[in-house]
């Protein structure tokens, strides 16, 4: 009963985000592609700021200031879609954004969260130093961190994502996500498993970044060990977040988390540009990646396997060379 | 008060061609993107056989059983979209379907129009001779041509792309539209002259192929003298049609047709995959490098500039040249 009480209550939270989010984020559609009658797909790369980070950040941001009204502004760390997305809500709230980025990030990732006004630090940021930076920065601005995940704001405005597909696609079979920090995967599986826990919730990750697939299956949190060699940017965390943890494995509302090899995520990004025609960044076919090689159930077509592509904030060198490969 | 009754009757085609073929094709969504807030997005290339080519080619072959319950197959010419949209309406109908294709043409399209169980003639055929031949095919085993867009049935079967706009924009400043034989155009004119006439419809066409521009200036049906050398393959037709013709300058209702360079189409094209997340072809960016260029007014919130983007079927080293060049 205790746990049911819980699961309403992220329900409310969720709830509240998307009515506290909706104007400021953009409804993205759930569609049918030429690819398989019983594939549905969510395009997250058509969010603002082309990742779905910005339902987390907007929520995080005006949570904030529901509570705080007087704050001024806000920290965290990220090399990619949630600082663009975090500076983009700070902005709109009319906040002063400070991102943390590691040394030697792409220029274009840093002009994108400078477009929206935030002071981005690098100096002497590294992965491994950056949450400690961010947090001394904090700390002595007197300011808030939002954390990239592992933060209940940023999970319940991602759970929104769970909201809109049930809305569109009244029972799927399951809903595959990709697994970074854990954010998105914890706020949709909360959606599901308050309003139709019937769904297979199903993570995503690199072989070579398969931390939450090793904890999910050890049932304890495990961390890898050095920062992975991956195509998929968007999830090279460490680990999943305390939060995220809970609901993924402590609560067991994610069905199963597999993997995929860089390659079949390279041919998975060129079936999603030249079959599903939408430019997603290589992390977002992760999920793709799985329905290829069959690591995900087929679906039907009253029951059918829908696929979230997170983002679309791709590097144009990466795609065209992945592109221009005659054999896939 | 012919003319207003001629409108109402292309209207009640157009709805009934929405009829026919819903269910067979995709209900595309109208995007907004984080390019600006005055723009919306009509994805064609989301389509089944992704363009807009399946509303038509399904109107026409729905319509053709109607009327020709004995019907044993259709014929066509074509090198692309058309080509593909027709074998796959013909199968879903039970149709055999032949495809006149140019010699030389790439394998991949011929691939794509064969997946769908169609014939497809190439020996002997070119661009100067691909419709006699079809014709002489069509006369020789007693079926019917369906012309890519000297049709009404095909004009339409495109004139729903009107009637959705409509529904999920009432009144759009303008709605822009790629030309080639101006198919598309004639029946999205035709759409809004009968529902939303403030609209502007705009055409947009390459430098190298304003064949329908002049004969919109001229007042006269003017044709392009060579094969043009431009990007945007599916706009190459040396001339619109006589049905298209009386639409768009017969009863004057395309407001402009512009011409962009294939610099601006190529830009375009970055920016449709970069910003817009949407991987489109090089026709479906002549809409988009109009908007770029300020070459069709830029609309407001209320009344915003709507772009087609007709297809997404890309050659992927094309589209791997144009997205590897730092400097677009």
């Amino acid at each position: 009963m205790a746990e049911v009480a819980e699961e309403d209550q992220h329900l409310a939270e969720i709830r509240r985000a998307a009515a506290r989010i909706r104007g400021h984020v953009r409804r993205t559609p759930l569609l049918r592609t030429d690819l398989s009658p019983t594939l549905m797909v969510k395009p997250e790369s058509l969010q603002i700021t082309g990742s779905f980070k910005a339902r987390g950040a907007f929520n995080a941001v005006l949570s904030l200031i529901e509570r705080e009204p007087d704050v001024t502004g806000v920290v965290t760390h990220s090399s990619g879609n949630h600082g663009q997305a975090l500076a983009c809500a700070a902005q709109a709230a009319g906040l002063r954004a400070t991102i943390v980025v590691p040394e030697g990030v792409t220029p274009a990732k840093i002009a994108g969260i400078r477009s929206f006004g935030a002071r981005v630090v690098t100096e002497g940021v590294t992965y491994d130093n950056r949450e400690e930076i961010a947090e001394e920065i904090a700390r002595s601005e007197g300011l808030p961190l939002i954390h990239p995940f592992d933060d209940w704001d940023v999970v319940h405005g991602a759970g929104t994502v769970g909201l809109e597909i049930l809305e569109d696609a009244p029972a799927p079979g399951a809903v595959v996500v990709p697994v970074g920090g854990g954010g998105q995967i914890s706020g949709i599986a909360l959606a599901f498993a308050a309003l139709w826990p019937q769904t297979a919730i199903i993570g995503v990750e690199p072989d070579g970044a398969d931390d939450a697939a090793r904890s999910l299956h050890a049932g304890t949190l495990q961390s890898l060990a050095a920062d992975p060699a991956t195509l998929a940017e968007g999830v090279k965390s460490k680990s999943i977040g305390l939060r995220n943890f809970d609901v993924i494995v402590g609560s067991a509302l994610v069905r199963d988390i597999v993997t995929v090899s860089e390659d079949e995520l390279k041919n998975a990004l060129r079936v999603a540009w030249m079959r599903l025609k939408l430019a997603i960044e290589p992390t977002a076919a992760l999920t793709l990646a799985a329905c290829l090689t069959g690591r995900v159930p087929s679906g039907s077509v009253e029951h059918p396997t829908v696929i979230i592509l997170s983002g679309g904030n791709f590097d144009p060198a990466t795609v065209a060379a992945i592109l221009s490969r005659t054999n896939p």
